[in-house]
């Protein structure tokens, strides 16, 4: 089933709204087993009548949102009725309701607003509780050779329940009794970039049927999905599993903070973060957890050389001999905040962020992270990430937090 | 000039990822006085192939995203090579960038990347600081009727050095010498929400001619941003600056926190931090400024009560009366961060972040706000942000760093 998306707004592509429709229905088509083949934006206005007519053709089903208010650039129902041949009609079930909702806000009914109760001969109404402008279902018309047609409105408040109560069941009928939904798998893999993973697995999945890869590549972690025929993505994910076990954060996708959080509430322990380079993300991102508290009590960021000896105990004499971004400053930052804090582990950095700040022995991107955990030796190494300071920083986050599961679950961090 | 904008990426249709570009590109434009006209994203693979045989004809300049990277379905390169007749050549430059980025980092090389080096003969390569892919630009050819077409990386921290450094450059030399720009100008506003805004200034504006408004409100800002003929533009920025001189945090698009730290700087003062349910997130927002370690030393992160008594020397008694998330617990918090830093002035949070822990007198969204400086009385307020968790900390993060920059400007804070 060929489906697409067309969203009309003008605002969308002068950048004054980020366009969030694309991800909500591919996220929630992908539930049904559909996918978006195509997505357009375009402005307010004619531009509807050209998409249309190229998408008509190749489509089953067409998802439009926007254009449907009351403005003069608001066409899509006229463009719509005209192109398959049918009649605007006034519903006065929708005309009552705008009206009502006019009065229970103390507005003032105008004439444009009436345009929104206007429906093409045929459409099934969408009723919109969050809004004016009912959304229109129209059919397949073989006659005109139209697919089917779904006009939803912009607004995400008034687009988001209509397509979940209205548009979703309809979709289910579309597809017909006993539709089969694909089966997948997403892993989230850390300390392998997307490249080595593709030349490591794809000769070995290239044998397994029915059965598609999809890689997405973020700063430092990689989301490997397998979708497919239900037998085929167990296959590729025993092979996955076999070659990645340590590097798979989780066969879902949730994030590595909520793996970590998850891990320290499980066993009862806390940790406790000493950020320099970081600047407090390490702390800030374990604290995006909802229920972090229990595992999360303090945490010190220490960018002076003075705060990293005072709050943490880091000897001046270590600064003052290997530098503040050393293995040794970094360890004694680690030790210094288990030392300090009740936690059971202490993450410590201590780096370059850039752009300034570097030097031929430790250029912009170099960082030392230390990891101290009650009864075990200090862990502390050097790494060097150079790309931009923002991305520095996040990179470091999910290296540190990557180091720290790996150490919960007893897996080598080296 | 028709200007059209291709995405290309699975991910973006499946839904794991937002698509930023559209917007991006948008905004950036406009500055040239450009559209976009349409917009279309598509899945990795083949369909980039009709999506551009069908753009060819009716444009002037595509910018294509993504399709650049090393994986079997990243192909864009290819198919545009073969829509133009063209030979893909190994360019020996771009291979041994690649290689370098790989011994620098220390990653093993893999043939997969080297298809990242191959090159459409005629194309401009465009240099990637922030990655192994290299954007393509392939001038308009009349002989095969393709446009101007650039091709670029999906990453936007590669995407956007590239298109501010070589990309928008290429297009002020495609639009032509003596080509007139629109005048423009961004305010940056913190306090007045977007309608508040449009319902004072629309009226005082409505009388100047060749004048387009725009706005764009995110979490805690405002940004407005006039554009049109210069004369319009100065005699309507004379307008803001009168009706909201202190709610104005500058006329750029230079973020928050980089005003804050340009003003400390000025004044060779410091800033020191006591986060709760912010989480650090403040102290990372300021060091997210390049050279912010001479403005800030330490910042502390008291999640804990014992923390905020331990670290911040808030009374027990104090937290164990008025509870942690109190002004007086953020009044002692601003105080005791003062007192224990070498700073000039402190910021302390303390609030409910959510989803849980809120009570009918202090609900989720709940936050106090402290501020203190040197020789100066503490401040401190309530204020309610009912909002999910992530959104809170962003939004008070904003409003702690308007505070002392109204604090360091001598504005009121109230």
């Amino acid at each position: 089933m060929r489906l697409e998306v067309v969203n009309t707004g003008t605002e969308l592509l002068l950048g004054k709204v980020i366009n969030t429709h694309a991800a909500y229905f591919g996220q929630e088509l992908f539930k049904l087993g559909l996918r978006i083949q195509r997505q357009t934006t375009i402005p307010d206005g004619i531009d509807i009548r050209s998409v249309l007519s190229e998408a008509f053709p190749r489509c089953d089903v067409i998802l439009v949102t926007g254009g449907l208010g009351p403005t003069s650039d608001d066409i899509t129902r006229e463009v719509v009725a005209e192109m398959l041949g049918r009649e605007l009609q006034l519903d006065e079930a929708i005309l009552a309701t705008i009206r009502e909702m006019f009065r229970v806000r103390g507005l003032r009914q105008n004439l444009l607003n009436d345009r929104q109760a206007m429906v093409p001969e045929g459409a099934v109404v969408l009723e919109n509780p969050h809004g004016t402008a009912p959304g229109l279902y129209l059919p397949a018309d073989e006659t005109v050779g139209s697919p089917h047609l779904f006009l939803l409105p912009g607004p995400p408040r008034e687009l988001k329940p209509m397509f979940r109560d209205l548009v979703q069941p309809a979709l289910i009928r579309i597809l017909g009794e006993g539709a089969e939904l694909p089966a997948w798998r997403n892993f989230r893999i850390y300390g392998v970039g997307e490249s080595a993973l593709a030349s490591t697995l794809e000769p070995l999945l290239s044998g397994i049927e029915s059965l598609e890869l999809g890689y997405c590549a973020r700063l430092g972690e990689v989301d490997l999905r397998l979708i497919g025929e239900g037998d085929s993505v167990e296959a590729a994910s025993a092979i996955v599993r076999r070659e990645f076990a340590d590097q798979i954060v989780v066969e879902s996708e949730t994030s590595i903070e909520e793996v970590v959080v998850g891990l320290l509430t499980d066993r009862g322990e806390a940790v406790a973060t000493a950020e320099s380079c970081t600047g407090g993300l390490i702390a800030s991102t374990i604290t995006d957890v909802p229920g972090s508290s229990v595992v999360f009590h303090r945490g010190y960021v220490t960018y002076s050389n003075e705060a990293k000896s005072i709050l943490l105990g880091v000897p001046e004499e270590v600064i003052a001999a290997h530098g503040a971004v050393s293995e040794e400053t970094v360890k004694a930052m680690a030790a210094g905040c288990l030392e300090a804090s009740d936690a059971d582990h202490a993450i410590a950095v201590s780096g370059i962020a850039g752009p300034g700040g570097g030097s031929e022995e430790k250029p912009a991107g170099t960082v030392y992270v230390g990891i101290a955990s009650r009864g075990r030796e200090v862990f502390a190494k050097r790494y060097f990430y150079p790309v931009d300071r923002i991305s520095f920083k996040q990179r470091v986050v999910r290296l540190v937090l990557d180091l720290l599961r790996r150490r919960i679950r007893g897996i080598p961090l080296d």
